[in-house]
């Protein structure tokens, strides 16, 4: 196996950017085009910023004694040296100003706007750009996903800075979630698959679950804001995951908008866009600092941060039923590690692996988590494999959860 | 002069509360009352809450290391302790709760809702309370107040952690704006004094000031996030600051609900008082351990977050002319302060006057801001009269400015 740690960071971002790109390829309505373009120009510009702000924030913290040492390094001369903590602030921010100006861009028509700046973007043609004012009910979406993602970032850093008992850090994304629920304007009914429509006599097509709804939203967003926060402590594996999950949900929204779909749908998933191309090439930034060997963890601060932005995503682009099938590996993470969470078996700080300073491979310890799972069955190895391995799960798992719903269009099909 | 704390405290909460009781005793309209009563329970509840949870944040924030030394106490024993900083992260919570708590309340008709709890509060007559969807403007403006907010309390947060330089710190402001701007849906015009539009033949009765306006909107932003952090460094005098604007915004509010006013301006004195009673509250809440002697300080976290929210209220509810009166001291202080903000004259870290162990009297230094020019001109005193002082010059300043408001309303109009 390949054990350059290069290799496999540029396996991942062309394992992540090339299914996006096909289905980019597929849109033929040039508007939509144009909007997906210009949020990934934003987005690049993102990706340059976190990594020109990632080193400036790092001595930052240092200074603040936000740093840990790298535990599964104990032993060898690496896990000595102070690594600074919760740089999620640096890509947190970007992703924050990326959507923040990518709202003020949204006003004017992608198409005639890049039309003007070819023609040289002179001053007084400026009026050839067309203005078009975003409904209200859009710009009520984007604030109130703005205000959440705003604040579980903060809480994230608070949580860094001042250790936040898991009770009350349970609570937070409840209320923070809250502006999203109210902002939701979509149905609150679920579909009935065929096969179980034949056994229950009672149910028809569409079943109306009502405030059940609501409370599956609020449920969808405390897993999602915890379940990367659980799946960790391998260099570069929460961000990696990361950028996999949300290059899976960027591809979902891609293929549909290449489709033949109504206009609210296409509102949905281009909304989904826009948050996932910035959070794609934040972390990205990010990722470059964090991949094996880390230069700088990411904190609380990025999973709670990164976990509710897929959330949002998922809510108010009506499509939460797929990203919970692109959170398998999250979810089996969570399964296996409940008789830890709630204190049934003995639950230590960490729950690492053990690092091996004669071999420098990394082995299973007694802990009920998915890191654990994999050394255990694929035996020992370096903690760079161990994380390209995980993450190959979890493309493996994104790649069956498209292929999943695509079988299932067919049972669930009216 | 008296010189018992608690003295001082309870006249400046009697000088806050009276005016607003007043104004809201004039208020006839049913719906309006409920409303504004319903949003003081909500608020009253975040003081209660404010009060429980600054002891729990002071013990957290002192592990961090978020503590400092009260330097107008340096040579006294009072002055070696440590005292925890950045408290203003409990109230500035709390604040959040309660707009997105009294956000799901307000879908209800505040009137049928208390004759519901009047009536027993029982579950199956539930139905009985009228839900009003809420218009999607409103929650446009509800969700980018939101959102500026929470973005200028975890940058305030960031600062008192990391210590961020002046540059990006007023740079950020600006961005966290952003969405409150796009929010902005009033008029862009400026109404012209008739004696001006006398002199100047081309002016007419209104100046449309067109994207003039939108800077004009960001400079407020800026100077009100910074003025209350720059009139600062005496016990309570930050927190004071806050609840007398607010609460002379508060008043300006009511007065204008109680009167015949159209509906969409309205509108904007019932969200600017649903804002002002939740920060009103939770900054007494606050208040109570900040008061001279200081058990906490508040940090950049509160001014910054207090500053905004004050700039939203008066933005959101088109009032910012008149907000802008009642910031007379924080104007005098910023002017007079500019020769050592733009270090034409030294500027040391902290512009604060000196402490006589003996005497117990805070005596004046050559440092350009009101704090000194206070102490030189009304002679030494202590730090508790000397914060009663500059209060007292805040609502003053508040006082003359409702009458001149009231006296230049015929001269503007037309």
């Amino acid at each position: 196996m390949v054990s350059n740690p290069r290799r496999h960071l540029q396996i991942l971002v062309v394992g992540c950017a090339l299914p996006c790109l096909l289905a980019f390829a597929r849109i033929e309505d040039d508007r939509t085009w144009y909007s997906i373009a210009l949020s990934a120009v934003v987005s690049y510009a993102g990706l340059v910023a976190t990594k020109a702000l990632v080193p400036i924030v790092k001595a930052f913290n240092l200074r603040a004694g936000l740093s840990g040492l790298d535990i599964n390094k104990k032993g060898s001369p690496a896990g000595e040296k102070k690594i600074p903590e919760s740089l999620g602030l640096a890509s947190g921010v970007v992703f924050l100003v990326c959507i923040i100006l990518f709202q003020q861009l949204h006003y004017y028509d992608a198409a005639s706007f890049v039309r003007w700046l070819t023609h040289g973007g002179s001053w007084w043609e400026l009026k050839s750009v067309v203005v078009e004012q975003a409904s209200d009910a859009w710009l009520v979406d984007y604030n109130a996903a703005l205000a959440t993602i705003c604040f579980m970032l903060f809480l994230g850093f608070a949580d860094d800075v001042l250790d936040i008992p898991w009770r009350v850090k349970l609570a937070l994304p409840c209320v923070a979630s809250l502006p999203l629920i109210i902002a939701y304007a979509g149905g609150t009914g679920v579909v009935v698959p065929r096969p179980l429509r034949a056994l229950c006599f009672g149910l028809g097509p569409r079943l109306e679950l009502g405030p059940l709804y609501y409370i599956y939203m609020v449920a969808l967003v405390i897993f999602c804001a915890n379940s990367i926060n659980i799946l960790a402590g391998v260099n570069g594996l929460e961000v990696g995951q990361t950028v996999v999950i949300a290059s899976a949900v960027l591809s979902h929204n891609l293929m549909q908008l290449a489709g033949n779909i109504p206009d609210e749908v296409r509102d949905g998933h281009l909304f989904s866009a826009y948050l996932m191309l910035p959070l794609i090439t934040t972390s990205m930034g990010l990722l470059l600092f964090n991949w094996y060997p880390s230069q700088v963890f990411v904190g609380d601060t990025f999973t709670y941060f990164s976990g509710m932005t897929l959330a949002v995503a998922g809510i108010l682009g009506h499509f939460s039923e797929t990203l919970l099938m692109f959170f398998i590996p999250q979810i089996i993470n969570f399964v296996y590690s409940i008789p830890q969470l709630f204190k049934w078996v003995p639950c230590p700080r960490h729950r690492l692996p053990r690092y091996d300073t004669a071999t420098g491979l990394l082995h299973p310890t007694p802990n009920w988590n998915l890191v654990n799972a994999f050394l255990s069955i694929f035996g020992p190895c370096t903690e760079l494999v161990l994380c390209s391995r995980l993450l190959a799960f979890q493309g493996l798992c994104c790649g069956v959860a498209f292929w999943a719903r695509h079988v299932l269009a067919g049972v669930y099909k009216e």
